[in-house]
């Protein structure tokens, strides 16, 4: 091929700047391992921390990939053996948080669903009359009891909001629709207990998802909606579809790849349903009539395009829906503590739900 | 490491669901052919064509790395060839569009600088009254002329806005500051003849950068700002910062990595000066005082990480910005043409302006 039309072959390409004509070809997979369908190759590649985050979120992205990210249980003896792990592994954060931020917990019940109650030790005057419903995160299956409730106390340590954390059953004894079946029971009562419209829901990763097929359900049973939900990179399709998980697996050093342990656990949650149920993988539903959201992400997170399609599906249907997308984090590490983006995070989170509740 | 044990420390690792405490050690890059400083070997991997978007986009992110991506001319005759061919690419797409949507374009010179007046078949309402400022891509190096206005006429085919493109100076001939004086005079001529707040500004890649660089320079000079600016995907930084640029390397297809031209254009345009500079490198000065901002990006693009680091920065600086960001594009397909996501962010962008604009 001649210089000339190398160049030209590759302005052709390059040419999306100003509108250059799409590949005329599919490049195929071939038999020769690769999967069917159209795709490519990516090479190995060496995958530096940057040097454009805070040296706290610097040392997270730096952290290795999780071990054991490819556990795959198949009884459930061996989940409840991960899940006491996960309520011993966050124990030591949930007591820093507490001590370091002063935070009143108290565990209660709304409409027989176990809650913890959070309230910061100095309220935000834009919470005052509102409080938050959270929805914690890990896949369904982790984190019960206090475990889960760290989400809610950053989010009242960091923006100064009362929190009512929902402790929802999980399998392996209670799969779907057993966490939505209890998120409704809780924001029912809420919503007949004072104006809906001065509630916020929020919640990352499941419990993103878990926000999402709340409103679903929600508005489908007549219920009132909230006024405003932050769904955090948001489990919100669980049949595997979205590029990031591909384009991102093994850059994301918390998920690390669909292949782990996140696939296992969406069987365990459906146990047996359709993945594509909407209140399974809400987003396979409608979104009309959503109340405003803000949607949080990281360029490296597994999930970043479950995120952005949820946020273009919510903009689609109208709805007001903010994305805030964080540098070189993997899924859901807006959650880590004692990081400064953390702290960016949970602001952005609190002035949103001050701009939109009632 | 027992069972138990190995649970453990995944549910450390994966305890950023509930704020994991950070790992403890950085891991540390070894001598064997790595960089040092810490980092992670990704290994090879299958990035199949995700099912999550249009099929005129799956194509599109079908097509391989831009063939002659690497290219890294080192004499001016060389890059005059590329900018020809870029030229060349070009010709038939801008032919195609202005067909397609019967849009208007003339040549004129507004302050000795050329540029290209795009008129809308059917001008939208909301742009009655108002204008738009374009400044095109192409890593201020390619696109001269005509070439560079294709942006500009999907803004007008797509949104219905009348576009004034400009066709600002490019190196070899004329490097940094001939751009951004060229985009200064044109903005202080057209701010001289209306309401600044009545004109928007917008670019993507080099012009999203330039978009960004105009901002710093009229606002340092005391001049008015437009009323919002869209800088898409913005070449920000051009001194290689930014997570993406690694964490995307060989998965976006336009750019592919940041060893191929775009470093070698980044040179030839600041020729000799610091790349750090903000009239050169925007994201390293102060966007205090910024007018409203719309940032688009994809989940595959290597200046992801730039433009979510200008989205964090102009909010961390109290600018109203907000981030688009679409499913599985690489760098800048957002302005392929005839494609149903490219209607969707131009919609978007002419939306936001109709928002802001007095």
């Amino acid at each position: 091929m001649s210089e000339t039309e190398l160049n030209r072959r590759a302005l052709l390409l390059t040419g999306c700047l100003i509108g250059g004509a799409a590949p005329a070809a599919l490049a195929e997979g071939t038999a020769s391992g690769q999967p069917a369908g159209p795709g490519r190759q990516v090479p190995a590649r060496w995958l530096p921390v940057p040097d454009t985050v805070s040296p706290e979120l610097a040392a997270v992205i730096a952290g290795p990939l999780a071990a054991g990210w490819d556990s795959r249980p198949t009884t459930a003896a061996a989940w409840k053996d991960l899940v006491a792990a996960s309520v011993e592994a966050a124990a030591g954060d949930i007591a820093k948080i507490k001590a370091t931020y002063g935070l009143r917990v108290s565990s209660d019940r709304i409409a027989g669903v176990s809650v913890f109650r959070i309230d910061p030790a100095t309220p935000s005057p834009e919470a005052a009359g509102r409080v938050l419903m959270h929805l914690h995160g890990g896949g369904y299956v982790f984190f019960p009891g206090e475990a889960g409730a760290g989400e809610g106390m950053l989010m009242a340590a960091l923006a100064g909001w009362p929190v009512i954390s929902v402790d929802y059953r999980m399998p392996p004894d209670h799969p779907f629709p057993a966490a939505l079946d209890d998120a409704m029971a809780v924001w029912r009562a809420l919503a007949a207990q004072r104006d809906p419209g001065s509630i916020g829901v929020f919640g990352a990763s499941a419990g993103g998802g878990l926000t999402l097929a709340l409103m679903l359900a929600a508005r489908d049973a007549g219920l009132p909606l909230p006024g405003a939900i932050a769904p955090g990179t948001p489990w919100a399709d669980l049949t595997g579809a979205g590029d990031s998980l591909q384009a991102n697996a093994f850059v994301d050093n918390v998920l690390v790849s669909p292949d782990g342990w996140s696939g296992a656990a969406a069987l365990l949650y459906a146990a047996g349903r359709d993945l594509a149920d909407p209140l399974i993988s809400p987003l396979h539903g409608d979104f009309a009539g959503f109340p405003p959201a803000m949607l949080t992400s990281g360029t490296r997170d597994l999930l970043l395009s479950q995120t952005v399609r949820a946020h273009r599906r919510l903009r689609q249907a109208g709805v007001v829906a903010e994305l805030q997308v964080y540098e070189g984090q993997s899924h859901a590490q807006f959650l880590e503590p004692f990081v400064p983006e953390t702290e960016e995070a949970f602001r952005e989170i609190g002035a949103f739900f001050a701009r939109h509740l009632a």
